[in-house]
């Protein structure tokens, strides 16, 4: 039933994205909310909400597939943000960025480095830059 | 040492991709050794021998990124049969593929998974189609 | 009720991709069926059933895209069939196709037009090339 | 003969992109006026002046191929206008847009989205928000 | 007048693109004549046809463009000979697509190297592999 | 040895991209020092080191690479500098993004012309707009 993987969805959204999920689908409301129900009951009711991998996993993925398109950054922040959330460390997810070199090559991985920067000077895990 | 670090290289390239590697650098021997130089000394040699993550981590953010570019068919077929080599279960490649719907659309899944499809039923885990 | 959006999506698949759809489903049966359920449910029963925008503006848009992403061919052949079924004329996909040339330049375009070339030369629009 | 492409692309570019148009004509004379030259003689002297889609089917695949794309958000912000300057609806704007979920996944089609809730705003379609 | 600018792209075209730019054109002939069209007047008798900068430089801008996109292969191959045909080496075609690394990676890099080694051994400039 | 490779890469690095160059490094050391030294020893110190085309080659086939991709901006502000910084002359910029036209379409051009604007306006080359 639709309601059900809504009520699934969003309880997935808010344990992997919280406020920055919310915040979203707040944005969608009067032009398009039926996006934001998709993004609810679509990647998260229905994938986010799967077996077989972990949350870690998943945004290990995640984060490769937005830094790897390119001009994702406002989609990257919510993700660096849930991947805090779900118990990566700030440390794994510098890896993970990293990582990513040989098969995007630089300026992606920067790009996203620079974004992760932001994300974690705003949660206070870097200080900001006097 | 740049000695060193090929031979890190070369040795993280045979665990991780095995003979899958070992063609890439061969099919370039005539053409660019060098290229096949820098894959092993800074893609194994730098970056897939630094810790943080675990190399099954490494093969899904892998995927990940290559699935997501899309043209990436002949790197796929390679780091799918890395992924197994590396002790990746079938249901967890099939799962980390399925995750990237969300952020790739479905033809770069579909095409990614019917790369999978191949790499599987070459190595024996599913049966060829008759 | 997710049964009633996957008979609602199998029924817009048939209507629109027809056979080629039926492939893409029957293609992922032993790897990963849940893969095609998201196809029927999802892009079908969700998307292409919304109201809003004809099946010819649909599918206009989705050769489109599929051209711009580059490396679906697969799709674009699935899609360009599509397109005849709903009522383009072979004129109005050419025409379609040309448009994206100021936005993906002739590369992109170059590749979807021959891949249409051989879907209509398979339907029988254009004579197969001796 | 040039002069002819020219007017007749001017013409066209008024009609369909108006003052964005214009503007971006403007950015560019004093660094490369052949660019503006280039846009006005062949995307709309040539392609965009071409019978065979309606200007209305034309905008839905421009913004379905930025959108794709992914970093045109100056160029979505022009094309977005013009399809409001051609006829398109505001409902039939976004139904494009939503259209492209399964084709490029949900980033890039929010990217879009919120760029045309800006266009909308920004021509009183959309309260803007307090 | 567009008869000059086809006249000026086709001496340009058959300078540079030789036999393959023939068969694009040829391969369009009886699907979609206006785009070869616009490949003579746009691409080479606007674009190829300005000064400024030398056909082998204008032909490493090419390959790179080509290459960083994914999946133009076929454009690639046309091209890479094309390098040939204006004067660049061999050596200096590797050594442009190994300078890209850094900015695309490994995958992207690989796929046109190939391409080049198959483009050698066709005019046997490597001797192919046994 | 690392270290060679380091000394030979930050020469190399301060040569071409000059205070951009040392502005990335330096907005990395608190976040991922190694990408860093990536950037200095690959990129810089193995790959721009190599012989067989000149910097001015390399800087055309670089900003190709990077307007090509999108969103990449940043990358294209240091490189556009670098460009400059090794000899090319504003004329010869602007025709090595106008060449890429028929390959990437309009979009990805105007944005990596209004970058070269920008840039050359920060320099002193345009006048900046009143």
């Amino acid at each position: 039933m639709t309601n059900e993987r809504f009520e699934r969805g969003w309880e997935k959204l808010m344990e992997v994205d919280g406020e920055g999920g919310a915040r979203v689908v707040e944005s969608l409301k009067n032009i398009a909310p039926d996006l934001a129900r998709y993004v609810v009951e679509f990647a998260f009711g229905d994938i986010y909400s799967r077996e077989g991998l972990s949350l870690k996993e998943r945004q290990l993925i995640t984060i490769s597939s937005l830094l790897t398109q390119g001009g994702c950054e406002p989609q990257l922040t919510v993700h660096l943000n849930a991947a805090l959330n779900v118990g990566l460390t700030p440390g794994e997810i510098v890896e993970g960025i990293l990582h990513c070199i040989p098969y995007t090559g630089f300026p992606r991985v920067l790009n996203a480095m620079l974004t992760a920067k932001s994300v974690f000077q705003e949660r206070g895990i870097l200080a900001a830059e006097s």
